[in-house]
């Protein structure tokens, strides 16, 4: 339980990060976002840089005037997608995967369609086909004309699939990437603070050794990130290696992890922050979060209730959606192919995590965690 | 300048009504319809017959509880899809049509896709391909069952290119079909108005006939519907033609028209109520109605404006998207192609659309029109 000051105001910790890859909470407007209960919010540097690229983003004033967004922000640093473009893309898998039998990622191996080089990855834009290059320096610089209040070093994201000795390769590069980029960052700018990446993969002396380095460099918060093995127990496991290494005083950020099942264990942990695109990610495929479980409102019950079972998303839910609308609705407008049913889930969904973030916080100060 | 009452609610008329044809205004909640200052809607028979079911909103406790709107509601009759899904599909044509060198419908001819016969009309359903048959009863058995404030005759909206021997059958049908709606509504169901429908394509004598015939049986209101000829100044000319054999103490509704250049002249013509799917419609392919004219945002001079020239959607606008949101941010997501592009714009615009109109009710009411 904390609190974590940016030059936009604070925010109570622990916290959901909810995700806004393109300056946007998929579907919603700023102001719902903010109904929603969202504290903050982590935008994509690779996305960006893209579309509509840094330069006008900083025009606009900066993210957050550019989105309408006045609390506080941070930009992961496009570290992910050298594995989601990468790796990732060839053996089609997450950061977290059952797969059996996939092909071992070697040392000295290449994605397909990006190429990982000692200075940082050449990308092809997905917009144009052009070739793209980031390394520390130039995601450092994107995300300083960005303006978030926490930005990212540029790191290599480890794929489930590699071997002891390619994570252990790569991990030295994030380690050199890490220091380049406390290097390029912009002392005048005091109000954004760089947050280091450990990785390290499944192994348990490279994560231990990759929580050491980071945390011995000046970096303000820390972000735990990479590959999680194949389980959510070795996950948290992953997480209690390293967590001791990182400084008490300085916050802890897990990337891309969130599963409403596994909230209150990676709290336990000593995570602070933690970011998932699950409640925005599975609203728009028609599943709703809620205090049952997960609902599919694409399921024909929804449609046609019995009789005087027809009620909303979750009845212990004060969100704006659970107070005017009823799941046979949006199970309509779900299979009319109405995109108000997927603003509908996704305002609900997050109201539902940061709401169950919430209870946490408060069980936390009564002293019942 | 009037009032229009129903038991959900009175409108003010002369009064826009904005377009939801699956029970929802496309991309936006209830909520933002009223906040966008919406004070009818008018939804689908046809749509609403297939997706979800008359009976599912019926369950739900009929149109207005099904989608949370408290004010008054209009559902059209499907005749307009005898339209839209016959002729009008066969020759890629609006109800106004400027194309040259069209094959004339004529006598006798029956349209690709469906099959319209004495009693009414034989679709296939969009949904499963299975035939679906709908006349005046069944119209108005299904809007009994959706439970609107103001419902329609069911008619056969004539295509610009029929002849007149083929209009002119077409509106002995449209006649016998009203009435037989009138027969076929249940007198218990008093909140609901019946409006019965003008047709009789672009000539004139058809026009005041059917004028004469509807005006002469007992409907609550009129609309006046099909073609309007192929151009504008016909189209005014035609509501001439008409709305003087229409009873002054019976409100005129203009079915499926309502750009923003053509309202004061529809207005002045003596409508006052019409409905079209313009503002969300352009909405959602990135167009912005604004005092300035139309805007299309997916242009680039948007994304990157000069310096100071990064401007709301409309200056003299105060919607919330333009209290908010610049430009730049729009065109960003319209380019994107995120979702919350559509429902800024789709906002924007009916806000504009009511405006305009309430702002010529002020006009009228200060006696300046």
């Amino acid at each position: 339980m904390g609190i974590l000051k940016t030059s936009n105001g604070e925010i109570e910790t622990p916290s959901f990060v909810p995700v806004a890859t393109q300056a946007v909470v998929k579907t919603l407007t700023s102001e719902e976002a903010k109904a929603a209960k969202c504290q903050i919010l982590i935008a994509n540097t690779f996305h960006l840089h893209l579309k509509p690229g840094e330069k006008i983003v900083k025009a606009a004033g900066g993210l957050h005037k550019f989105m309408n967004w006045n609390r506080p922000l941070m930009t992961d640093s496009g570290g992910f997608q050298v594995f989601s473009l990468g790796f990732g893309r060839d053996s089609g898998i997450g950061k977290i995967s059952k797969k059996k039998g996939l092909v071992k990622v070697l040392l000295g191996q290449q994605p397909q369609n990006i190429k990982i080089v000692d200075n940082g990855v050449w990308f092809r834009s997905p917009v144009n086909g052009e070739k793209l290059f980031i390394g520390p320096k130039e995601s450092i610089k994107i995300q300083e004309a960005l303006g978030a209040d926490i930005i990212f070093a540029f790191d290599e994201c480890t794929p489930p699939n590699a071997d002891y000795e390619y994570t252990k390769k790569s991990l030295e590069k994030t380690h050199r990437w890490a220091a380049e980029c406390l290097k390029v960052k912009n002392p005048k700018l005091k109000d954004q603070s760089l947050f280091g990446i450990v990785q390290g993969g499944k192994f348990k002396d490279l994560r231990i050794e990759s929580a050491k380095f980071i945390a011995n460099l000046p970096f303000d918060g820390f972000g735990i990130g990479g590959e999680f093995g194949d389980s959510k127990n070795l996950m948290i496991k992953m997480i209690d290696w390293v967590i001791k290494e990182l400084p008490e005083n300085k916050p802890r950020h897990l990337l891309g992890i969130g599963h409403p099942e596994d909230i209150l264990k990676i709290i336990k942990s000593g995570i602070d922050t933690f970011d998932c695109v699950m409640p925005t990610h599975y609203a728009r495929h028609g599943i709703a979060f809620t205090s049952e479980g997960r609902l599919d409102l694409n399921k024909r019950c929804f449609l046609n209730p019995p009789a005087g079972g027809n009620n909303p998303l979750d009845k212990k839910c004060g969100c704006m959606v659970c107070q005017n609308y009823r799941r046979n609705y949006i199970s309509h407008l779900l299979r009319a192919k109405e995109i108000t049913a997927l603003r509908l889930l996704t305002f609900h969904n997050l109201y539902f995590f940061n709401s169950l973030v919430e209870e946490i916080r408060k069980k936390i100060k009564r002293g019942n965690i």
